[in-house]
C-alpha cells in the first residue's frame, strides 16, 4: 500500500488529496503525535524521527512512502533517500514546480515552520528552475499550534496570519506557497488575507498530483500497490484532539491504531 | 545535585526561583525538548517520559528531583515515586496549598495546559484540604507555544490571555494559580487581565519554597547535595530559540549539553 507519514495531524490533508486523487487505494498512515511538533526541533532530530517514520511503514507493507511533512521534506529527505531503496515523494517539489508554473512576475512568497524556512529549501528549488525569481519566506511557527487546537476561524487566529503575512505582502509577491501540510485547513483565511489576486499553492494537492502521475508512468509500481480501499491510522499517542480534528479533515469514520517508536 | 527536568523551557522558572532560594546549591536540569510540548499528550506517554527523564538526572547523580511541569506533577508524580525512592517534588502541591491559604472567599481559578486541566488534580488537592471550596478550571493550551516564541508582549498574546480568563473572571475568583511553569514568564499580562485583586499564585516559587523548607528540616538530605554554585543544562535538542529564552530567563550565560534519551 501506500505509506503516509507527518509528525501529527497536517499530513491528513495530504492523505485526503490522495484519496481523491487516487481513490480505493489503500493507504497506511503515521502520525507521530508523541513526538510533535517537529518544526521548531533540530534537523538532526527530525532526520532521526523520520528515519523511523518511514521504516515502520516499510514493515506495516507501504510499497511507496510520501513524507507528508513540509519539516522532513526539508531537511530529511536526502537522509531517508540514502537509507531507503524504494520510490519516495516528498512535498517541497512538486509544490515549487506549480509555483513555477502559476507565477507571472516570478515573485514568490513561502510560508512554513521555522525548520522549513531555515532550511531555505523553497528558495534553493525555485531558482534551480528560475534563476531569476525573487523569493520572500516567512516562519509561521504559531500556526501549527492554533491549527491543533482547531481555533480555524478565530479572531485571533486571523490577527496572527496577518502579522504574518504584512512582510510577504509588501513585496507584492503574485504566488503564495503554503509549505506547512497544517496550512492548507486555514486556506480561506490565508487567501483573504494575502490578497485574492495571488494565487496559493497548496503542497497537499501538488504532491497528490504528482503521485498519480508517477503510478500511470510507473505501472511496475503501481500493480505493487493494493486497492481494496483500506485506510489504517496509527498514532504514536493517541488524544482526543487528534481523533476529532481527523475525523473533521477526512471527513469519515476513523479508528486510532496506537505504536510506541 | 538537585535534579530537575520539564517537557522543556518552563521548567527554567523553577530553577530561577530554586537558585533564588537556595543560592549555591548544584543543580542539573533536563529539558526534553526533542519531545515537547507534553501538555496535549496522554497520560500514558508523560509517564514513561516521565521515567526516562528521572533516571536519566539520578545517573547523572541527582539526589532529589524536582519535576517542574505541571502536567508530568499532575499524572506521572505517583508513577514517579512508585518506582524511585528518593525525596520527590512536584509543583502541584505547593502552589495549592499556597492558594488555599491566600483566598478569602475560596473561589479559586487554575489555568494550565489541557492535560493538567484534564487530571482535574488542582481541583481534587483543593477539596481535600477545604471541601467548601470552589474551583473553577481552564485549559490554555496556546499559552506554550505562545511563550516559546517569545511573543510574550505581542497583542495577540495579550487577546488570547483575555479569551482564556473570561470564564473565569465571570466566576469572580479571588486567587489564580498559574498550573504551568510556562506561564509566570506572562505574569503581568495574566495579572492585568485577571484584575490586580486577584491573587496570583506562581507554581514556581511555590515548589522552590518548598524545597527549602524540606531541606532546612531533613539535613541528612541537605549534606548530600554538592553547593559549589554548579548548573549544567541537558537537552534532548538543541535550538537557537531555547538557548535565547534560557538565557533571557536566567539572565546569565548558559551551556546547552546534548543528550538523547
Amino acid at each position: 500500500m501506500i505509506g503516509i507519514f507527518d509528525s501529527g495531524i497536517g499530513g491528513l490533508t495530504v492523505v485526503k488529496s490522495i484519496m481523491e486523487q487516487l481513490p480505493g487505494y489503500d493507504i497506511t498512515y503515521f502520525g507521530d503525535t508523541a513526538r510533535t511538533p517537529y518544526g521548531s526541533k533540530s534537523s538532526e532530530t527530525v532526520v532521526g524521527y523520520a528515519l523511523e517514520n518511514t521504516e515502520f511503514l516499510l514493515k506495516k507493507g507501504a510499497k511507496i512512502i510520501v513524507m507528508a511533512c513540509n519539516t522532513v521534506s526539508s531537511v530529511a529527505s536526502d537522509s531517508v533517500a540514502d537509507n531507503f531503496n524504494i520510490p519516495l515523494f516528498e512535498v517541497v517539489t512538486p509544490a515549487t514546480e506549480k509555483a513555477v508554473k502559476s507565477s507571472g512576475k516570478l515573485i514568490i512568497g513561502i510560508i512554513g515552520t521555522r525548520a522549513t524556512v531555515k532550511s531555505g529549501i523553497y528558495e534553493k528549488k525555485i531558482k534551480a528552475i528560475k534563476p531569476e525569481a525573487k523569493v520572500y519566506s516567512k516562519a509561521c511557527p504559531l500556526l501549527v499550534p492554533l491549527v491543533e487546537e482547531g481555533w480555524l476561524k478565530k479572531p485571533e487566529t486571523v490577527m496572527i496570519i496577518k502579522k504574518y503575512l504584512h512582510p510577504l505582502k509588501v513585496r507584492q509577491i503574485d504566488t503564495l506557497i503554503l509549505g506547512c501540510t497544517h496550512y492548507p485547513l486555514l486556506k480561506d483565511k490565508i487567501q483573504r488575507k494575502i490578497g485574492k489576486r495571488v494565487a496559493v499553492i497548496d503542497s497537499s494537492i501538488a504532491v497528490a498530483e504528482k503521485v498519480k502521475d508517477f503510478l500511470e508512468t510507473h505501472t511496475e509500481v503501481d500493480n505493487l500497490l493494493t486497492k481494496k480501499g483500506g485506510f489504517r491510522l496509527f498514532v504514536s499517542d493517541i488524544t482526543e484532539q487528534f481523533e476529532k480534528t481527523a475525523r473533521a479533515t477526512l471527513k469519515r469514520n476513523i479508528f486510532l491504531e496506537h505504536v510506541k517508536l
